[in-house]
């Protein structure tokens, strides 16, 4: 790849948005039915070309008058009027009002000629005989009547270039009777995902081959037709020139801007820089930052093209932060008011690379109402982070670290994302996650009882759950505690006749274990402690002759599954995991569970709404084999 | 109708909700492909039914190898491994690595049997033969490996029930493999509108027959849909008892939730409460709301059923503040975040008719930033009303006033509606309309010259536009004037010789004169001043024996329009505008356009807009006839 055209150093990120908004992704305005016109955005101003209402316009029910004819009419001294007919709304009046007459009206009828004002059916009295009307009170000219063109006039402007259309934009493009309604284009955005490896969710996935399941196309598909455009997937190219150009090729000939996206492999990327090279122009190659390295902007014929990072995360912060204003700005499609949130940081960060970070962050609101903002880095290949971060916080090139308290502003990774009502950190239980189905608004981090425990110290959480025996103490209030029956499942009819720890360590079985920050490894250490009190020998000899006692998993069911699956002869885990999946189990023992909350956070609303659902537990309780209050 | 069902008090804003919240709109969940699930809602909670990744995964391009043959290994003492065979992403692995062996591997790859940590390619040479790589640095077991369910392990939960889908959450769905998603089913709204006198925009309009365009179903629809329902339109249904009926009940089969509006006609309100009554339950008639006297609330078959009022404001209004909420409801789409807004009554308001009032309203922003409220009532008929208000207050029954400079919640009409950069009011003009197609944000009222200076004396635009002469003085600055020639606007040719107003006053002809608040009004009073003088005269003799002196009309191209239409013999109006008409001119005179700010306003971010656009007027003046700097 000598022939490369060099980039020797990252684009600020002022540069890359530069580089795009010097790529043309504006779309020819169309006309689309008035059915279809709310959310688009008007491509010229509309003109009424008729007046509203188009005539004189009775606006109460009554009689039409002339004026003159009412003049000094009171209570006691009512005008006389022969009533010589009736006009209907939608119906064109036959009656002449002539001097004495009147004619009765609705609301909405056009006024017939010679009369020039209502009085409302209300100030008037049936006369002496069946023709006769009086009218008890005095009229100007125009006195309930709308005149044509008062609502708005043949000529006048209605709406402006550029204008969104909601509903009341569409009431006035009604009244004035469009429903062909001359919009803005929206940009149509091809998305090629790119490697081998990728499958599309609902195909079948080979693990052994390592495949998964293509996170960006429907992702950054979403993030496109939020900011206005309209997506198009192309089928994943793979790796090979010839499919990629193709691909790549296609998507220029029938969009306003390709974007790839997919894998992180090297040479899936050097394939894309090739054909961009070949068939189009490289204009910045990498942005100064994190995590925009990888990041390509140029044209590719007569398209435009940006390359994002292969991690979901990354592309979705990239396409955020330098594609969404592109794609919006070319639909005329205004900035959302509420993507940014003020907050402070719930506790230092430390940084040195030298880039701009694009940092994902999840929110807590504090008892006081204010936002605290966390990181969210479990890496960037991580697709939870998508979920449990709610959007970043730029941080400058040359600030190397961000203390606790320091205040920031966060960019929300869409305007629809909400501050969980209650954030909770803790031990992954069957029984909590069920009651969380129950709540409207919460977010759980399964990051373990110590790990838990430690971020409710800290200030984090509104609540931990908390699994096992803990060493630690901190400060919280008990908001409910429920037992859970633990042990050792093993395959369905426990073929190797598995009694406990015990056998595990005098016979060749192979276990998987839970890790060391879960409450069921606590309770598992405890009763090796036990067992090698009763042998009289050291917990760490036992645990030592246990095979895959250091092959540890973080979910509690995973354990379980390998044995599913024939890898194991015995996974830590509970009862229930080991019923769900039919399997068979060796009690052990019996946790408890205990959810602990923040005690300034009581009153919080989101605590508060958890606690009532927690009085409800028992039911949770009774559905899962070995859960007891 | 002596049977009717009496509702003998209006019943309470909370009554209405609760009788709406009592019909049953939750429609059935449904399932749709991954591609559609943006925006909607998950009906259940989602379980990872795999890992993820669902195999132990390299994280870096380099060599996987066992990790304790790289104990002690450093950049002084490298360890040597032999190279037995290459993994790349999405194959499966096909080498084994033994005791002093590695593998080269791609990021994201399998990782191969026997090894269990992955080095860096950066931090390893070549070795001395083909086959040695000398690793210089020392690795600890799952180094640089993603474990398989590391990110989401099969069992846990993804997604809680109620998650509305934005980018982020389908990035989830997209990891774990679904495409076919369990989403909340959107509410189905049937809009039958009535009245006899309704045609459907795109529709021939018979204006001389009442008939006006139909501006409830399409507004309403689009209020549905952005709420989370959908809409269908039900063909409106004339004032008929068969045909409404059919059309009712047609609906009330298809749809969750009916919805009629449309006329105000007594007729047609009374039809549609006998359907109500024959086929189905009223439980609610009126509101204590204005404008919520018409509502209906019931059942119609096995469909929930409301009643709007007639006219659009008000329809939209009582949508809004009783209909979406249950749709929002129904549909399990969260309350919209920036649906209100704070600011400060611009004006005393008086209000005495003992109902809950949803009084429309505008906002303007200060010099401070601060949001003035000013209430837009041009009757609730117009439509204009629609797109010149925000959104409403709602005023307790019991407050009859309320004070300047009150604090006052304004509930937006939808969440994007912004408040305009600049708010102008005064002259209609065509120079000035145009140039605001080149502002992003604006609103323009014609209220007319005299309207739009007493406004700006009372603090309430950023700029007033007044053309021709003027008494009242009033603090300003001037931002930018030009002139326009004006005169009499008269058929093609000018086939009764009109030389001037002398004419009018000498001749039997008849002319259509511009409304007194107007700036060519003035220019029209001034020259009868001017005429009255050379002949001796009084100005009011002059203009009494002028036929139609006194039919005014507010737009200035509405007086050229009669003539145009063969109703009159001269208008007032703009040279501009007969030339645009293919009318012949007559004129008079030429006035004085002034662009007046408020200098408080000066730094206001869309007054400057507007400044840098009036600096452009040049070309715009060129494109008038009659206009000039």
């Amino acid at each position: 790849m000598s022939e490369r055209k060099q980039f020797r150093d990252l684009a600020t990120p002022a540069e890359a948005h530069e580089a795009i908004a010097s790529l043309d992704l504006v779309p020819e305005a169309e006309t689309v039915p008035l059915a279809e016109a709310r959310g688009r955005i008007l491509a010229e101003r509309v003109d009424a070309e008729l007046d509203v209402p188009g005539f004189d316009r009775a606006s109460m029910d009554g009689y039409a008058v002339r004026a003159a004819d009412t003049f000094g009419a009171d209570e006691a001294d009512p005008a006389t009027l022969e009533l010589v007919g009736t006009v209907h709304a939608g119906v064109e009046p036959e009656v002449v009002v002539g001097e004495g007459e009147c004619a009765e009206i609705s609301t909405g009828a056009v006024m017939p000629d010679g009369a020039d004002a209502v009085v409302m059916v209300e100030r008037t009295d049936e006369g002496v005989d069946d023709d006769a009307v009086e009218v008890r009170t005095s009229l100007a000219p125009a006195d309930h009547v709308m005149p044509a063109g008062a609502d708005i006039a043949a000529g006048q402007r209605a709406l402006g270039p550029g204008t969104e259309l909601t509903p009341r934009e569409i009431g006035l493009l009604s009244a004035l009777g469009q429903d062909e309604i001359p919009v803005r284009g929206k940009p149509t955005v091809g998305i090629v995902s790119t490697g081998d490896e990728l499958v599309r969710p609902g195909g079948d996935l080979n693990s052994d081959a390592g495949q998964i399941y293509d996170v960006n196309s429907y992702t950054i598909a979403a993030g496109v037709e939020e900011a206005g455009g309209e997506a198009r997937l192309y089928p994943h190219a793979g790796d090979d020139v010839a499919a990629m150009e193709d691909a790549l090729t296609t998507a220029a000939d029938e969009c306003d801007l390709v974007l790839s996206s997919g894998s992180t492999s090297a040479s899936a990327v050097d394939v894309v820089y090739e054909v961009i090279e070949d068939r189009g122009d490289l204009l910045l190659h990498g942005v100064s930052v994190k995590p925009g390295k990888p990041m390509l902007v140029g044209r590719l014929e007569d398209s435009a093209y940006v390359g994002l990072p292969g991690y979901p995360v990354s592309a979705l912060t990239i396409f955020r932060t330098f594609v969404a204003p592109a794609v919006r700005s070319a639909a005329g499609v205004p900035e959302p008011r509420t993507a940014t949130v003020e907050g402070t940081l719930a506790a230092e960060e430390r940084y040195s690379e030298g880039r701009t970070r694009m940092m994902p962050v999840g929110l807590v609101e504090d008892e006081d109402g204010e936002t605290l903002v966390y990181p969210v880095d479990k890496g960037s290949g991580a697709t939870t982070s998508l979920v449990e971060a709610d959007g970043v916080v730029e941080v400058d090139a040359d600030t190397e670290y961000l203390a606790e308290g320091e205040h920031v502003r966060v960019t929300l990774f869409s305007p629809s994302v909400r501050t969980p009502a209650v954030l909770a950190l803790g031990e992954d239980d069957p029984a909590f996650s069920r009651l969380l189905d129950r709540l409207n608004s919460s977010r759980f981090l399964p990051v373990g009882s110590r790990e838990g425990l430690r971020r409710l110290r800290d200030g984090l959480p509104d609540v931990a759950v908390v699994a096992g025996p803990t060493r630690r103490e901190v400060a919280s209030v008990e908001l409910s505690e429920w037992e859970r029956e633990w042990g050792l499942v093993v395959p369905e009819g426990n073929p190797e006749n598995v009694g406990g720890f015990g056998t595990l360590v005098d016979e060749e079985l192979r276990l998987v274990n839970m890790d060391r920050a879960t409450g069921l490894r606590a309770s598992v250490d405890a009763e090796l402690d036990r067992l090698a009190a009763a042998r009289d020998a050291e917990s760490a000899e036992l645990s030592g002759a246990i095979d895959g006692f250091g092959f540890t998993l973080k979910a509690h069911e995973s354990p379980a599954r390998r044995v599913l699956a024939g890898d194991a002869d015995a996974g830590v885990g509970l009862r229930s995991t080991a019923e769900k999946l039919g399997l068979g189990f060796v009690p052990v023992g019996t946790q408890t569970v205990r959810v602990r909350a923040n005690p300034d956070r009581i009153e919080k609303a989101g605590v508060a709404d958890l606690q009532a659902v927690l009085a409800g537990v028992e039911d949770v309780l009774a559905a899962l084999p070995g859960f007891s209050a």
